[in-house]
């Protein structure tokens, strides 16, 4: 959660006033979204959320995740959708920020999310997968197995007395990958941050996706390597391989899995949990006091590895 | 703003049975207020503020403060209405804290009020005011003068190193306030918190008070001298004497105040001043950085207290 930048009202009504919004009713900073300033924006016309962001989003990649949102909204995926202006913009600045509206989605993150949860968010990764099968535009995952090292080398000299032991593990791994990722995988548009944060229930369903800013065009297995990591361990650490089947299954009902997608995914779920741990343990060290978020535990993705390191074969994971 | 307490959601769903609102739509942590935490709620009833009480707020002073909601908005002051569950009660339990369930109130608040919101403030203050002369409750503030020296005693050994001379200034004042602090001016209901952030302002007209967890039984002039010193101030720390005319013009309008009230201001103000001195302090010092928070300044409210303590004459303030 964050909210970075403060708006004040007359730089919001002005704001606005490019908008055919009427008038604004309520304003307030909410607590989503780790990377950019979220606030719940209520005008005549609707609820919005207004997104400000912050500096780790690359200003350039905003015309794509602005385009990836549209296009989803379009074919009936249910997220986020960028509101234009009254000159038909979609991204504009507010407080020295790039910032975009975009619409209020109802629905509630779950925390702890149940098998049946796993199965939806399964089905719906896939049916976002093939509904994105015809979107242009392409964005090279910018967290991908090539920034590792180089993410891994902005942590390297602080990591050991905070993490002992933590380095091996990654100096380890990061030699290891450089054999072993899996490439030549079906392709497309991918989410790439499905966290529980990112997808909401209403009523026994998944009723849409949030926070597209990590969105690229990669391997779409990994887009479920991600989400095994995120969904489908117990808060104790360990693999629960029923959550683990209902993901696949709740896919596969949608999208079929291709053989080599199948003998790719301990890999991917490996590179997943390593892309996790190496940006988790930089946002640990080089936490910022003045931002109001609790930096995520690195150790809990070190652990996932670990689990990864161990288990080779796509039926352990319960494909 | 602060968000403490993580709600999962079939708590808050088990939690909004008791309630006939129907079924949750939105639930999310908003950055509005600094004692509690407050969630935006959104039901097929319609939109709320869903407060968790952390542990500053006294569980005892909860029904003061729910009656207090219930009294003004029954006599048509804008405030958030408590909403009772389906057995009347409008005092809960949720995650192990105290709850309230409050109607959502449109608005904006203002960071940098103008001339004209002074007025509108002390207009509304007045009829605040006004509105309570029924109010059977009583609260003592907690907060009075007679707490200040044992607030200061839990700040005193770490405050000289944090703010060189800060101490001298204190305990000088300390002293002073012993003798000269005004008593028998006329008491009720007072906000007891009234800055910019808990008043919003909807089409130049005030639109609704929040935050209602200071009320208490006080000088009825006091709400006036705090609001002075957070609402006529510039961020360069200059009293701007034509916002405090507004202040007090805007109030006298609608109820005038007596020449006991007018000759303690400059007291009062310096006692305003004091009180969120040493608060501010003690939240500096005692800062929890799991709090989603940054501490105000302490220095600012020192600023004003050396303000006042060289104008002691209404006219200085403008009255």
């Amino acid at each position: 959660m964050a909210v970075y930048t403060d708006v004040a009202a007359d730089e919001l009504e002005d704001f606005l006033g490019r908008y055919e919004l009427g008038k604004v009713l309520s304003f307030k900073g909410i607590a989503e979204g780790v990377e950019n300033s979220n606030y719940y924006l209520h005008t005549q016309a609707g609820t919005y959320i207004l997104t400000l962001f912050e500096k780790r989003v690359a200003e350039a990649d905003l015309p794509f995740f602005v385009a990836t949102m549209e296009h989803l909204a379009a074919r009936g995926i249910s997220c986020p959708r960028p509101v234009a202006d009254t000159q038909g913009r979609m991204l504009a600045r507010l407080a020295g920020r790039p910032a975009v509206i975009v619409s209020f989605l109802d629905g509630l993150s779950i925390r702890r999310p149940t098998t049946e949860h796993c199965r939806l968010l399964g089905a719906g990764m896939a049916r976002m997968h093939l509904a994105a099968a015809d979107f242009p535009l392409r964005r090279a995952n910018a967290l991908g197995p090539a920034s590792w090292k180089g993410l891994y080398a902005g942590s390297a000299a602080k990591a050991e007395s905070a993490f002992p032991g933590l380095p091996a593990l990654i100096g380890d791994e990061l030699a290891s990958l450089d054999r072993a990722f899996p490439e030549a995988l079906p392709q497309g548009l991918i989410h790439a941050d499905l966290f529980p944060d990112n997808v909401f229930f209403l009523d026994g369903a998944l009723s849409g996706f949030i926070d597209f800013y990590f969105a690229c065009t990669d391997a779409l297995a990994y887009d479920l390597a991600i989400a095994l990591n995120a969904w489908c361990f117990e808060p104790d650490g360990m693999f629960n391989v029923t959550k683990a089947r209902a993901l696949f299954s709740g896919y596969r009902a949608e999208r079929p899995l291709a053989p080599v997608e199948i003998e790719a995914m301990p890999k991917l779920a490996r590179g997943a949990a390593l892309r996790f741990l190496l940006t988790r343990l930089h946002d640990w060290l080089h936490h910022d006091a003045r931002a109001f978020v609790t930096p995520k535990d690195p150790l809990e993705y070190a652990q996932k590895l670990r689990f990864h390191r161990a288990s080779t074969r796509p039926g352990e994971l319960g494909l």
